[in-house]
């Protein structure tokens, strides 16, 4: 019996790599692209592989066996709407359709609804890993209706990358927009764990004078031994390393430093403040992205506003094990703030999410994969309902022995004049989150003096109302 | 010839004080509340008065004179557009309809046009001055139609606060929601503010043991001669002296440490993210509201999480002079956050908002009025356009002048184990704006390492991407 085939429409560098991977996995695959630079770069791509490229909808849906299973790589937006308009004239009730592109969750509710009204199934599917890791495994993070779930599940699982344990980093995440949620808050840790990184960088480069081949070896080093292992470490071992053709110096210095933004990081902080969740790390990594983009006000700034350029320079062995550390507890924070925000999400919206598998199938394929990830599955396997990591045995005591660390680190950056954004964020948010007591009784004392507001007290029940002004 | 008479439509607190407050200025007031309560308080506050309360939305209709004039005081969200709707049966193409609530921007927007398709115009107009404020003189924020301001400016200029010129607290802040875009930010202006306030207060209270009765002298004496004078300092020394009737100590040690929020300072941040402005000061003062609510989880952490609970006693007058400096600082932060926001808002939605008039009407009847509205007023009347006050001749210099002590208070404070969620994230906005150079060059590398996202050089034109790994 041959295999069921499987359609790939948007053929961009993601949806091609996607189309190949499934393929050399067993699975014949119709790809399906409008333009024609995409279509025959595919057809280049494939040319001795079972990939059928057609350029027209009715032909695509048509050379599909039903039930069709369809997934679209096209970039998330209006464009996402315009495909499925075009594929809702042609599929059939019982097909399958996939969104591997990143949605805003709130675009896949109503998308799984107006399917579901015309029978099909919708699956939000967050996809992560670059062009390499969608061609060689990437971490899938789809959600919606179960059962299309396990329609698409053994090509799912083929596709994905593969922990130490030989298991597939994909999963259910849960109902409705839950794939397409879990994802956004991965790319919101990414956004904060890559400005831990590049504050890191800023301390040592122009707080610390070090140069790029000496800020090198240290990530080089973290690679391999430090408790901040992960991909991102190691992608800045690489971008650290790599010399400029022209001038045979670090190609980093010669890049314009102004981060664009695609959107997930910015709606992770927005949902965050609907729903109430602290992730101050992940926030003002989006922040300071935005602070990068000021580039001209920022040179018109340079030349007015004066402090400290570098600072008195510390011991060197010292300081690469604080920065670790320091980092370290970044990380964390980033992590925790995440799966604080996707607890908070599943029982606002019902998804269902298990924060564990979240964690497992983060550890292989993705942006984000770190060492970190297996005692965070480890806890959220024990105590699945937790609120925040850090409140675990094994995150209270991490945060202990590296708060000190963080501590230091802020300060002397501080004293070098370097912006700490996220570093600095993510010492707050500890000490406000250790604070039995924050000075919100103030807070509340004068929202109840101008708007009275009201108050509650610490030694009775209620709720009280005071004429601040007799 | 009689004055044409003035609808007021919600008699909550702020409703009937609005209405006392347009009726001591000689207009006739008709003022309507379905509910029973708030019409009796009404009929007993207006006893002697030119006032006419209705439950009856006919009778409150027929009672204006066309071209009628009617106020909403209903709190922001669905019950807006329920009245809304309950008038549009009865009021007739001419009549002018004015929210005086806090609504949400794209509501407003929303709102005007519906209105508009009637025949009937709409103002969006933010009031801020609690209680007070609105009988005595409020600070008001509309915007919309010009033409339709004008019929009702005469009323406004009469009831708002008077600068010590005499000049009303009121002025056209531009087409649209720019009205409720202004009060908006000058709620989150007010959220940042508070939260600076807080922060001054923890380090002196946690940080350093001063007594509610030194750090209520400390605030006394500012309110006089510092430059940082202004309500909110005004109103902290005010809510300190307060005694508890029972136990005879500081009131606001009585005080549970949760913060409550409308909205207002959260769709700030929302906002600002979407327009890709930074205010950092004004979104981690909501993220600090967020972190107080945690009650529960922070009372668990601070058994688990250790670290300083208090550092070295400092000087206590050079403390004071830092302190000052450092809120200085701060407070100008948020206003140049705010006022950068609502001259991008101004050019993305087309409001053509006069900042010079905004800082003018902000001096007096609003929460946020202080000092620093002089200057910063003189700022936007010489540079209208001006991004960033920080750029300014004037708060140059005080930048200049303020920075080290912020410096000196962030990190006294975090040796002291007290967050500054908002004095840290000012430093880190200052010193990332001071900022040539960002470490955003290395983010760039990574993005396009792991993502193909290109980046740009500082040597010369054009978009690269590079093969990292070879």
């Amino acid at each position: 019996m041959p295999t069921d085939n499987f359609g790939v429409a948007g053929l961009g560098v993601m949806g091609r790599n996607v189309a190949l991977n499934i393929e050399r996995n067993g699975f014949p695959v119709v790809a399906y692209n409008r333009g024609d630079e995409n279509a025959a770069k595919m057809r280049a791509e494939s040319r001795d592989k079972n990939v059928t490229v057609t350029q027209s909808i009715p032909d695509f849906v048509s050379l599909l066996t039903p039930p069709r299973r369809v997934l679209l790589m096209v970039t998330a937006g209006r464009g996402t709407d315009l495909v499925i308009d075009a594929l809702l004239a042609h599929l059939e009730a019982g097909d399958v359709l996939i969104d591997g592109g990143n949605s805003h969750f709130s675009d896949t509710e109503r998308r799984a609804e107006r399917l579901q009204a015309r029978g099909l199934h919708f699956v939000g599917c967050g996809i992560s890993g670059g062009e390499e890791g969608a061609l060689w495994g990437p971490s899938i993070m789809p959600g919606g209706n179960r059962d299309a779930y396990l329609r698409i599940a053994p090509v799912l699982e083929k596709i994905a990358a593969k922990t130490d344990d030989g298991s597939p980093c994909v999963t259910y995440c849960g109902l409705g927009a839950a794939g397409h949620y879990v994802k956004m808050v991965h790319n919101g840790i990414e956004y904060g764990i890559m400005q831990l990184i590049c504050e890191v960088y800023d301390i040592l480069r122009r707080g610390q004078g070090w140069s790029s081949e000496e800020i090198q070896q240290l990530f080089r080093d973290w690679t391999g031994s430090g408790q901040v292992g992960g991909y991102l470490v190691d992608i800045t071992a690489q971008c650290l390393a790599k010399r400029d053709d022209s001038s045979g110096t670090a190609l980093v210095e010669k890049i314009l430093d102004t981060a664009g933004q695609k959107g997930t990081g910015k709606w992770t902080a927005q949902t965050a403040l609907d729903l109430g969740i602290p992730i101050p790390t992940l926030s003002q990594a989006v922040n300071a992205r935005i602070l990068s983009g000021l580039k001209d006000a920022r040179v018109e700034a340079s030349a007015k506003l004066t402090g400290p350029s570098g600072g008195a320079e510390a011991d060197r062995g010292h300081l690469r094990r604080v920065l670790h550390d320091a980092l370290h507890l970044g990380m964390v924070a980033c992590y925790a703030q995440g799966l604080h925000l996707i607890q908070a999400a599943s029982a606002e919206f019902g998804f269902g999410t298990d924060l564990a598998e979240v964690a497992r199938i983060w550890k292989e394929g993705c942006i984000i994969r770190s060492k970190l990830l297996d005692p965070i599955r480890q806890v959220y396997s024990e105590h699945p309902r937790l609120e925040n990591m850090l409140l675990s045995p094994a995150f209270t005591t991490a945060t202990n022995r590296n708060l000190s660390a963080l501590r230091e680190v802020v300060g002397l950056a501080n004293d070098c004049g370097v912006p700490t954004t996220c570093l600095g964020a993510t010492l707050a948010y500890v000490d406000s989150y250790r604070s039995e007591f924050l000075p919100a009784n103030l807070l509340q004392a004068l929202r109840d003096n101008f708007g009275a507001h009201t108050y509650r007290r610490l030694d009775m029940e209620g709720v009280f109302h005071t004429q601040w002004n007799r």
